[in-house]
């Protein structure tokens, strides 16, 4: 069968974790990056072709596939260029901003998709990695077992186009506090001599149980039902207390915590002391901005 | 076989569970609570037997189990009894908490064993339920069948009676950070008038994912190499800069990222831009206390 041509724009280090991919599985594949050498490896060891500049590369495949740091730098990167085959773009940003860079590709004359990649570069192309898009339902259909090449759980989130940035961020928004997290624990077995890789089978563990009990708290978001998970804000407000002795333990600084704490505080007040901890979701929905008067 | 009988002291939603648990796998089952009336369920439905009081709970079983609130509520439960047997407590609290315990139950006698459950009450008794143990090897050595009954995934982590409690506070530091990252999510979603439950699947993943770049992130610490995982302070820095957009997107209170961003911007200031995000263990090290010279 033959593989459907495709440009790289952008060879970052997710970039090029894409073009060796599309590369390694047989799609022709031309590479261009602003400042030029990052294309080397590419070129002498999965044969990419490299452009000489951003119009030709663009010019060589009904595909582009756009990994830069941001839409606006995206949008800069593709600025020389009149006319656009299909697009799509993998950077990170946020839903306003992928339905920007849509209007953007629309006067370009390009059909759009915008996608999300969810592991670090070195797993693409690895079955398990997950990556989703929304957007133009037909460019997704064509080039389907195009992009599942950088990922096995790929899939089409739906026609809206900021829907994949949408889920990235409501997704996305537990990794830094869950790293975090690992990293406080990490510095409090190393504190006591112990390696942080002992840590890593329980959190392991533990992570999976967080993910066990998601569709619980899901369902108390949805029904606003704080009811059914049997860990109370109260269990977890009693917890902040053990915060002192653990950061004189471990010689940590927890002051990260304070605002969660200040959470915990603001719903016992609230008399949510008994409810789930899903309960806290009614905090993060920020308060209706009161209409300024002219007074 | 005849089964080791049990004596569970405390009947809140985890004590419950796990007196359900012994019964209902043949354990002679002696059930006492603080406050009368808890334990109904467990007798009429399992066939628990309740004490009349604190002692005579005690006197009924070679083991005794015990699940409060905390170290301070469980010494204070216990303090009639004078001479106490084989002790396990599966509170939460700290390794401090657990040496002052270790030390109060030796002065009565006790061989004691910490631990901590590391689920919630309904998964008690499940295969792949995780629990953790500290303290006299013996005590789990001879009673560890019946300890596997609460969960399959039963081990000791050494004999230093406070390893329970320092593995639980480091694992667990993930727990209300990565439930407010989802909940979060979930308010971004559910703005847009899409179920929370339609995040799950995707957030599963996503925790995969994190589970997957620990044994890095952890290597990292252990190396103080920050080199490793392709994903740099600075790239997550950026990302500071999308909390405005999605907040407004959201209609979302994100005040709790507040230190979390101060973390990165430091890191960055401090010259981590390019180091993994592993590197901010760095700054959740507090700094040593300088001597107050007297001035
Ligand atoms: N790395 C990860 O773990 C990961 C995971 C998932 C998603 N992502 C997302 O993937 C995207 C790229 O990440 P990365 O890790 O590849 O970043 P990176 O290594 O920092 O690379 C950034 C790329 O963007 C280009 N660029 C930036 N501004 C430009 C401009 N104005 N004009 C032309 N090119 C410009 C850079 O070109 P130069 O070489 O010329 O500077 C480089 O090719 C980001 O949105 C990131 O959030 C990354
Ligand atoms: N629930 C969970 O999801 C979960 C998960 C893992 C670990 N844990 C841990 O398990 C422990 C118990 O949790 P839980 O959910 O069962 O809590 P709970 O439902 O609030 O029950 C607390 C228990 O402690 C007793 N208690 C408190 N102070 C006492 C005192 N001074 N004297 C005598 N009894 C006292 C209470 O007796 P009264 O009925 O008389 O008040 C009750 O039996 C906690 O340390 C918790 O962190 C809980």
């Amino acid at each position: 069968m033959d593989r459907t041509p495709v440009t790289v724009v952008g060879l970052g280090a997710m970039g090029r974790a894409l073009a060796r991919a599309f590369a390694a599985a047989g799609h022709p594949t031309t590479v261009w990056n602003r400042t030029p050498g990052k294309a080397s490896a590419l070129v002498e060891e999965v044969g990419a072709v490299e452009a000489a500049d951003v119009a030709a590369a663009v010019a060589a495949s009904p595909l582009v596939v756009a990994c830069l740091t941001t839409y606006e730098a995206t949008t800069a990167a593709l600025a020389p260029v009149d006319r656009l085959p299909d697009l799509v773009t993998l950077n990170s940003g946020t839903p306003a901003g992928a339905r920007r860079m849509a209007r953007w590709a629309a006067e370009r004359g390009a059909r759009f998709l915008d996608g999300a990649v969810k592991n670090v570069p070195e797993a693409v192309g690895a079955p398990g990695t997950q990556l989703y898009y929304s957007g133009d339902e037909a460019v997704f259909a064509e080039h389907r077992d195009t992009l599942r090449v950088l990922g096995g759980d790929t899939s089409l989130l739906g026609a809206e186009v900021d829907l994949a940035k949408l889920y990235e961020a409501a997704v996305g928004a537990t990794l830094l506090p869950a790293l975090l997290g690992f990293l406080e624990g990490a510095a409090l077995v190393t504190r006591r001599g112990l390696p942080a890789a002992s840590l890593v089978p329980h959190s392991v563990k533990w992570l999976e149980m967080i993910a066990s009990i998601l569709p619980v708290v899901a369902g108390e978001v949805d029904d606003a039902d704080y009811t059914r998970l049997q860990a109370s804000v109260g269990l977890f407000h009693e917890g902040v207390v053990h915060d002192g002795e653990l950061a004189e333990e471990g010689g940590l600084d927890l002051s990260w915590h304070e605002p969660m704490h200040d959470l915990l505080r603001r719903a016992v007040a609230g008399g949510r002391q008994d409810q789930s901890i899903s309960a806290l979701v009614e905090l993060l929905r920020a308060p209706v901005q009161p209409v300024r008067g002219d007074g």
